[in-house]
């Protein structure tokens, strides 16, 4: 394994890594910004890339916003970029539900744990959904009724084919509960036509969010986790570094792997993404999650090919 | 390993059983009941082994329920004991942080995530908490300036010193997150004389928790392991089958070891628990998570010494 080049203040070394690629893949939480604060110079090196005749696509496990949202949010932070340049793990899952599961009547349901952004998505694609915003599961505590009908079935859909979990900030025992109910397929007792476990899928699994310069409860940790602990199934992640959203983002941009690199704060979701799909190149921000020696470890989970400080340092 | 010995409807084996103990350990949900629903027999079998002069005590890592709450709920089933005779894991934590931590101020406070059960047995053992059933942490979705306080330490107790997590039902974002802030010790940043991360501790680690005949999420996953995959940090968790709750049992009742044998369901908490704990016997009973197929894994947790097929089946 070769060391990763670093190229913060090195003209030269950057101007070769930039000849060296078309298209960068750019993870937004970390890369861009922590929360709402936009990390300087992030807006003119985007710029800086774009006048190069560079493509960038953001890129981003972040599953509580839809590709709209998300423009509205890069546009807003100055940032340039059209709806299409997004590509979320939201958007992905959404994606794989109907053109690959292609889920059909009567189990043609998702059973969602996250926020508008997932919804968004699903609409987009056709895909009924329930749970997710609906007020009905927001709630706290449970009821001896609850524990009843979700034990029996008599309180699920019986149409529900597959449970999404993604990042939910409004994630409770009631609404985990449900999840449960229907992976163990309670649901399907019903109706003796319908029979199986709802398919577990999941937008990603980062186990944190960086947010206001530290570190919250990911995807991966408030929901993920916990389904799978119990049930013992892993569900399949359609985030970052599942090869499952390399391959669609593929499809849709119709990419040089070789010719593309991968930009990104953290090791096992950003860069193992970019080496697993044999991208021709991935940089490390030390902007967000991992640092250095987080890479030097023997167990690191992927090394980069190239590191930056910040992605600012890009300007040369 | 021997093979367990079936001891259902076979009279001179249960007989030959019951004189090789004066003490059983006996687990509850899943072996007394599942939910509110009591199986049958319990009560009667439970009045045979006190008449034969055996020693019962109540050995549950729900930690939802105090021990007060489970004299309640074991009397008002007609289940024959003393308050004395319950030994929960909310009980075993307060004992851990009162006896073995010895919490000094200023930071001597417990964040408990878990309902009003480990309140009861902090406040016996005269220990500080704040979270668990207090209405401001049973709140669904964050707000910017939750994201800002929690990072900052500005919304965090100073004086935490502990994080316990047990089953709860009003399990939530804003919890979790005020937990992880504990854990990272963003707390300390408040004041320079406090320094470090809040210790993590968990009642148990039960994946799920049989109601209704069925399953739900335990507090291994609705809180701990959410945590866990978060810090990467593994709690101490001090139910079944951790030793340091064998050694709180047995120093408060004086047990012989050769002569007690654990009675319980789950074969990865109970009958691991009485193994390691090198009890004279475990005896399973297959009404709740466990069955025969369970143990006869190349991979299973523990293998018992005798099973039944329902705990009343004892009455030979």
């Amino acid at each position: 394994m070769a060391e990763p080049q670093y190229l913060s203040g090195n003209s030269p070394a950057i101007s070769a890594f930039l000849d060296k690629f078309d298209t960068f893949l750019i993870d937004c939480d970390g890369v861009l910004w922590s929360g709402d604060h936009v990390f300087d110079g992030i807006p003119e090196t985007i710029k800086l890339l774009q006048n190069k005749g560079k493509r960038t696509v953001f890129v981003t496990n972040n599953s509580t916003k839809s590709r709209k949202e998300y423009y509205a949010k890069l546009s807003s932070k100055g940032i340039p970029c059209q709806v299409e340049d997004i590509f979320g793990s939201s958007y992905s899952a959404a994606i794989y539900i109907s053109r690959i599961l292609k889920l059909e009547p009567p189990r043609n349901k998702v059973f969602v744990l996250g926020e508008a952004g997932i919804e968004a998505e699903l609409a987009s694609e056709g895909i009924a959904y329930l749970g997710g915003t609906d007020p009905k599961y927001r709630k706290l505590g449970m009821e001896p009724e609850d524990f009843a009908g979700i034990a029996d079935g008599s309180a699920l859909d019986p149409d529900v084919g597959v449970v999404l979990a993604g990042l939910d900030f409004h994630i409770n025992y009631y609404k985990l509960a449900h999840a449960h109910g229907y992976l163990c397929g309670n649901h399907a007792s019903k109706d003796a036509n319908k029979s199986g476990k709802a398919v577990f899928l999941a937008t990603n699994m980062d186990s944190t969010l960086p947010m206001c310069h530290s570190f919250f409860p990911g995807a991966g940790s408030a929901s993920v986790v916990a389904l799978s602990n119990m049930t013992g199934d892993q569900p399949l992640a359609l985030g970052k570094p599942s090869q499952a959203m390399m391959d669609a983002v593929e499809g849709k941009f119709h990419l040089d792997r070789s010719r593309t690199c991968m930009i990104g704060d953290r090791l096992n979701t950003d860069i193992q993404f970019g080496v697993q799909g044999h991208l021709g190149g991935t940089l490390a921000v030390l902007t967000g999650v991992n640092k250095k020696a987080d890479w030097e470890k023997a167990d690191a989970p992927a090394v980069p090919a190239y590191y930056v400080d910040g992605l600012a340092d890009l300007r040369g």
